[in-house]
């Protein structure tokens, strides 16, 4: 992708109203836009980072047997009353009348609909168990929208509802997503923390949530100093992070005899990117969801919802990855792998070589990002800094005479000027781990 | 995908609400459910025939240089004052309030938004022209919601927006998007017909619409039969159905010398499927949107918008492509490449057979559906046609004692007892064309 023809605009000053950094850096490199209060525009940059986070999220639930589909963000209130949370959800939810004076709500969560849309599909106990997902935009009408994409109104979320036979079976679908969440963040180049949780209005038994670490996070986890040198890529790692005491400030202090020992209890701030719950039978009890057993009798099945907050993640990972520079992104969510630095694009030389070092890296299957405009070098290298890519190749009059590029992995800021052959198997070398 | 696993409800009988033959297949064959009028959940399977279509959309758009963002499904309705449009926008138009009382809309299209987004990043004539598309649901509240997702509340829009700096870029960008809309729909194995439209409540001086040529199509769509004789595999395709007469019944009797003689004319009913307008200032002057032109003067962008209803096609392309049995999906969107049925789970032979025919399929990079069901093959092969996949691989006890298969292709019931090679190569075939 050229530059001069993409829609990028970054933003040298940090606007006024951005209150923490990951909203600042947002705004400034051009990922997204306000429109309301609360509500957000991706630009092609951020729809990028968005796309490969949910792709990521996806991947990780296909992966554990969750079956994807996809409800729409307008619901009937009628639903909601079956369940009887219609009355009980609070001012948060976007409530309206369609043209005929029905009553309707921009879907803040949809455990009603997937309850009615599987008592109306399904029959029989040989079509459980099931997990059923979908990534969809919802609503929640925040009093006080801040904080950027993480404290947004309208927002993407994957919601996941498992049905289940029997307890024993709702525990293992409750296990299932569990261990797709620490893989997705993983995945994400996150670490997360599973934190027990109170399970609120939402009901049931268990719950956990998942934090990302970051000093700019809205709440406080106490948790035990094990977690931190748990290996995320450990195939033991979820049993291993489910053993260990994790809890908000909140319920840590009514937790009378603290299983860890002082010395290795530490606190933090944290971030939610996660919530799971086990609920039983409470919607599908409610709202006449049964199949037939088989022994002809007729069960009503128990059931989960698990979320991921996907656009909240964008917000999420800049705060865990930043410098004084811009975003730093991992390189699984990077919106292009590589920036292309044309340092003269007046220069043949020059243009001959970008033109070239950009067709081989998307021939290699590589994103790029090539700044081909008419720029000073130093206001280029901010760019590239600030929006983040992993790695960046800078092509310069001198070196491209000698048939080199400069490569830089951002994270490090180490620079070494190589051939692009060279440069190129650097590339590919921790990608595909 | 084994069936056995999959969340998809086939029904047998014809539901008595559904008027028209996509509406009654999508919900026999479990590519939706109505969750409220005019507003539907797409199933596993629907979703991956959407999925398909939104990215063959997504391709035409890139491949013309469009630039992919995302914009929110909720808006200002302040934006939409800025046009004029606010009140003049009838009851189609979804409004309410939010929980501060300030008035809001769920978008129907997406003119003065982009207009906003496009006057806040963009200053100088350096960064136009550009073309900036979404994929996005809207909402048009209509009064009488009806067959299916053909006329649906809750939709799946593609709309791309063109800012071009004068006339002849505008017309440009115009007939990028008009050849890219042909070359979308020859993707997706439909025959459609530009006709030359009115510009209705969009505003500007040139619009087309595109139609798709079945017997039940809203409106009745005059035009010369040389465009029947078009090859739209003809790199020219664009510029000569451009030149050929089509205008709806409506437009057509207001002609007063058509151009066609009469034993050209034709005339079908026809499904709106695209819509594009090229309408000049009408946005960016109502709306301020000026940029700075190479001599240092401010110059207000001539728009154009450009709208492809993708759930939409859904249906249109089931009305195009059926028969008695159910759906024939075209190969570029079929949500399985392969229907494999194992006539006999319960043997031990057919089992092996299917589950190595299933992986070497998968591996050779196609998606299969294998119905490994305690069910009649009677039932299977009427599911099988029902759901329309482009080929089914059957597997019996005698075939499999052979080492065969038996092959067919779904659109014409033509069927071969081949090896499982020759069965994939002969799958291969047709895809890669």
């Amino acid at each position: 992708m050229l530059f001069s023809r993409y829609l990028l605009p970054v933003m040298k000053e940090t606007p006024a109203d951005a209150q923490i950094v990951s909203h600042q850096l947002m705004l400034r490199a051009g990922l997204v836009r306000q429109t309301a209060a609360g509500i957000y525009a991706w630009l092609p940059l951020g729809l990028r980072v968005l796309n490969r986070i949910a792709d990521l999220v996806r991947r990780e639930q296909d992966r554990a047997g969750a079956i994807e589909l996809l409800m729409p963000t307008i619901q009937s209130a009628d639903l909601w009353r079956q369940s009887g949370r219609y009355d009980a959800y609070g001012p948060e939810m976007l409530r309206f009348q369609d043209r005929g004076g029905r009553e309707m709500l921009y879907g803040p969560t949809n455990e009603e609909m997937i309850t009615s849309i599987f008592r109306d599909c399904v029959r029989s106990y040989r079509d459980l168990p099931r997990t059923l997902y979908h990534i969809q935009w919802k609503f929640r009408d925040e009093v006080r929208p801040r904080f950027g994409v993480m404290r947004g109104r309208e927002f993407l979320m994957k919601d996941a509802y498992s049905f289940d036979l029997d307890a024993e079976g709702g525990r293992a679908s409750y296990d299932a997503q569990f261990t797709a969440y620490l893989r997705t963040f993983a995945a994400l180049g996150l670490r997360a923390v599973p934190v027990r949780a109170p399970t609120g209005p939402i009901g049931g038994d268990l719950s956990h949530e998942f934090h990302i670490l970051a000093d700019t996070g809205e709440s406080e986890v106490f948790y035990d100093s094990a977690l931190d040198a748990v290996d995320l890529a450990d195939a033991d790692a979820p049993a291993m992070l489910r053993g260990l005491y994790a809890m908000e400030a909140e319920e840590h202090a009514k937790v009378e005899n603290c299983p860890v020992p002082p010395e290795r209890l530490a606190s933090r701030r944290g971030i939610e990117v996660g919530h799971i719950f086990f609920f039983g039978t409470k919607y599908s009890h409610a709202m006449g969801l049964q199949v037939q057993a088989k022994d002809g009798t007729q069960v009503t099945p128990l059931m989960g919802s698990y979320g991921v907050g996907v656009s909240r993640l964008v917000g999420a990972i800049i705060e865990a990855s930043h410098d004084a520079g811009g975003i730093v992104w991992p390189d699984s969510v990077a919106p292009f792998d590589v920036g292309l630095i044309n340092l003269r694009p007046d220069d043949a030389l020059c243009a001959t070589a970008a033109a070239e070092a950009e067709a081989r890296l998307e021939a290699a299957g590589l994103s790029v990002l090539h700044d081909d405009r008419d720029a000073r070098g130093g206001e280029k290298f901010a760019t590239m800094d600030l929006i983040g890519l992993p790695w960046q190749i800078i092509i310069g009059p001198k070196a491209a005479a000698a048939g080199l590029v400069e490569l830089k992995r951002r994270a490090t800021g180490e620079r070494h000027e190589v051939s692009l052959d060279d440069a190129m198997a650097r590339l590919k070398g921790p990608r595909a781990a």
